[in-house]
């Protein structure tokens, strides 16, 4: 109805793909890996990057305190719980931060006072209030202070009011309403959501927090923003605990095609820089998008049906309400051979959202070159998976120097592995089901003697970057050490790539054991109230 | 409130993963395997199954009367345009059922009747009626007749109701208003479906059908229904064009779990099944359902950061809204040692949904044992593996006999492979990129001068079944005829599995040359409109 431009950021964009993304087993990502993620939520444009947990461990103190180090325009969150010592880490991690954004919280939920804490619902209030007014002291006047209510739709509607009366009294500036069990239905959390907007009014912006356990986090995400919620968390791809969390590309996406339902609600998100933030992000931790993902599952453009593509042939608006080009979804294929040197390929990634210079321009060139002499056709996907085995690099103390392996229909596979363990020489024969697992046995056999312990593999998959029987095989790889047993165990990914896809698999694997090995001899740490994957080698 | 007991069934579950589903990019479905769905559809107790559209070809004309002629306890629909022509193969295709539904539709907004189209408003309701009576002369008065407004969401509202008055008085029992574009917002389109409720009541069932491009499917589905549509459209793993539709395990589990916001609204689902139909459904469609999907996501029931596990560990309630065990998920591995024979096996594989007998059961227990001298662990996943694989199993004119490969570090792999075609003899040896390249083709050297085509592989990928290097790898092969190009080229999928990932490989290669070969010996059908992918080799 209103005629004039709307203002964008009247909504605020959180990302917690860092945070609650990445505590989804087996999601777990090193410093630089998340430092890669942060750099890619800069060009997305949110608002807020929440980067991690620093009490949780060594690791991700250090990856939180490095993007609020090094990542500027975007406000630097780390969660706490309401507990002496975690404050204390977080605010000491993100004190570096152009906008430091601490974020707080406990249990208000009776089933979790009573069965996890054993503490009285004044004790919950007492605590939320001793650390909000922490973190106001600690940074000043000026810094956004969140709190959050776990369980939140869970709690008694009364007493949960009087607990984000008291903070907003204590100096929290948001106050956050998380359906943490993925429990709420539309309609009620945007009534249980308005209730809050009306008793904060203008002295503390209103966020939520949902999970997807019904399939309902966008929903409910939209429903509170519809009731007054001015803080949206959300993450890439929808990752996180269980079902995950609210998905940013779909929150955004509904914000920007459906605008009269949203009056006068726009964020700053750079749409066209979705597709990939998606990639990078499924990548790096393994988490495959599903075909019919919205926004960002490779199916979320194609028009099957012979009656839907003979509208969108007519008439794209039959059938499409969103363009793939306001999400970065480019269809082009490119030959090698047309992209006139290096700064035709910084031209190509730049599309692809990839900004490359110097000698990260100079490597990914020589391995386009060099793909295009084994393969027919160099396409996008391709360059995307030269950027993202980039992205995962790891410094290296076990190296590949050769391999090879026989197999045949009904026999068992034989393999030899030549490798070198900082510059020493050390290889290995072995036999197995098939080729892979001879070559794995191999290596084992080759480093058992330096390591002490083997790897154990745990997760295998190989995929093709593009069509074709010379395509790139993309392999997925994750392990553990055998001498780290149990749910806490540190299980870390490795990813290869290669048009030989035993090639690709080594690679991964080696990956994998050079991680296991930076994090031996790094130290590894342990979550604080029971083990927690975690992966940080660095 | 009610203190009674709800009856179950006051909510209508339709079913259209083989038909909306089914036309997903990639998804077509041998009449074999739409069969084997339909089973487990029965087995959870839908109350319709949508079986396909008759008109698109005479392979999906086969299996929608096939589904409708061997399924009982559960009614049929068929899909048609109204358009001559399509509802009376609709109705050819249905009539052996134990309950037909017939479902025709027509466009109703102005952008697809003046860009599709190209009729007025007032011819579209003269088609529909036509059509509507139609059904309804040839199926009798007890037979259910649906009527969808194509677009709905987007049609002039006014317009719209006149639409359903029409076809209610002409015969029409249930009217369905799907978001076809997946356009809505749960608030407006609870709106509307109440305008609609309101309009026909008691006169027929209000249904909807709402696709998931803004990631709002099953809010859509939830406020529809809270507004008096009757029966919800739905599909399994939220299968469907572009985005998907509402996914069945959402819509069912959240009126499961959240009673009190769905006063006597009950479901006839059997939702113990959940597990084994979305794990069915994505093995034989290769549409990988991602770890962080609701309800059948593997992660969904996952908890990982320190402070839920220790909650669940003190009480499951502090993080759990539904149990694993409400959907059928098992987390038990078993050693096959322990089976106890045959009818262990049997017991166990109906604890994982599936009941086997007589040569089934024998075969599956001979390569139970067999996969147990492979490797150390026989798990679950291993046992469905096997099922799967046989759920996929199509009549072979190509034949595996042998095969042998080299491959080392930096160079070409060299392959030989031993087929028989049609019990002839063939052939061939070739180097590649890798061992799968040179295999594959070696397989094409040795099957051009029978064929007269190719295989031209479009996608691959291979996935360890569980852990351990020893573990079977699960392939998946996709591809089309070398002579078969463009949009509406026949694309076929075929899965192989074995310890040995090259073996897998091949497997796979030959189940799609076979299914290719099937297809071109029986005919292939095109789309109505435009070409459409088809994959009805029978």
């Amino acid at each position: 109805m209103s005629g004039a431009a709307v203002a964008p950021g009247s909504v605020r964009i959180f990302d917690t793909t860092l945070r609650d993304g990445e505590q989804a087993p087996g999601a777990a990502l090193t410093a630089a890996e998340k430092l890669e993620v942060a750099r890619h939520l800069v060009r997305l444009n949110v608002d807020v990057i929440e980067a991690g947990f620093p009490a949780a461990s060594p690791g991700d103190f250090e990856a939180v305190q490095r993007i609020a180090r090094e990542t500027r325009g975007v406000a630097v969150a780390a969660l706490a719980r309401c507990r002496d010592g975690d404050p204390q880490r977080a605010v000491e991690a993100i004190r570096v931060a152009e906008r430091p954004q601490l974020h707080v919280f406990i249990s208000t939920s009776d089933i979790h006072l009573e069965h996890q804490l054993h503490i009285t619902r004044e004790q919950a209030i007492a605590e939320a209030v001793k650390w909000v007014r922490y973190g106001r002291e600690q940074l000043g006047p000026d810094a956004e202070i969140e709190f959050s209510a776990m369980d939140a739709t869970r709690t008694d509607t009364d007493y949960l009011l009087k607990v984000y009366e008291a903070v907003v009294d204590a100096g929290a500036t948001t106050v956050n309403v998380p359906d943490t069990v993925g429990y709420a239905i539309p309609s009620e959390f945007g009534a249980l959501v308005k209730r809050i907007v009306d008793l904060v009014g203008s002295a503390a912006t209103v966020s939520i927090h949902c999970h997807n356990d019904l399939g309902l986090a966008t929903a409910n995400t939209l429903a509170a923003l519809q009731a007054g919620a001015r803080q949206l968390e959300v993450t890439i791809n929808g990752l996180g605990e269980r079902a995950g969390n609210a998905s940013l590309e779909e929150v955004v996406m509904a914000l920007r095609t459906r605008p009269t339902q949203f009056p006068d609600l726009v964020t700053r998100v750079q749409t066209e820089q979705i597709t990939a933030a998606s990639r990078l992000v499924s990548y790096l931790t393994g988490f495959a998008v599903q075909p019919n993902k919205a926004i960002v599952g490779s199916n979320a453009f194609a028009h099957e049906s012979g009656i839907h593509q003979d509208g969108v042939l007519k008439n794209p608006l039959t059938y499409e309400i969103m363009t793939p080009q306001s999400v970065g979804l480019t269809g082009n294929t490119l030959s090698i051979g047309k992209l006139s040197g290096r700064r035709g390929l910084q031209g190509k990634l730049r599309e692809l959202g990839h900004q490359l210079e110097g000698e990260a321009l100079d490597t990914i060139y020589r391995q386009a070159i060099a793909l295009a002499d084994a393969k027919k056709d160099v396409t996008d996907a391709d360059l995307l998976a030269l950027l993202e085995q980039r992205a995962s690099a790891v410094p290296a103390s076990v190296e590949l120097v050769g391999w090879s392996v026989t197999s045949s229909h009904g026999g068992k596979a034989t393999g030899s592995v030549s490798l070198t363990v900082n510059g020493v020489d050390r290889s290995a024969e072995a036999t197995g089901n098939g080729p892979v697992d001879a070559l794995y046995s191999a290596v084992d056999a080759a480093l058992q003697p330096v390591l002490g312990w083997r790897p154990v593999l745990i997760d295998y998959e190989i995929k093709a970057v593009s069509a074709g029987e010379d395509a790139q095989g993309q392999a997925l790889v994750r392990c553990r050490r055998s001498s780290d047993e149990g749910p806490g165990a540190l299980v870390v990914s490795g990813h290869g790539l290669s048009t030989n896809i035993i090639e690709a698999s080594l690679e991964g694997y080696l990956v994998a054991v050079n991680k296991l090995r930076g994090a031996e001899i790094n130290g590894v740490s342990v979550a604080f109230v029971s083990p927690r994957v975690v992966e940080e080698p660095s």
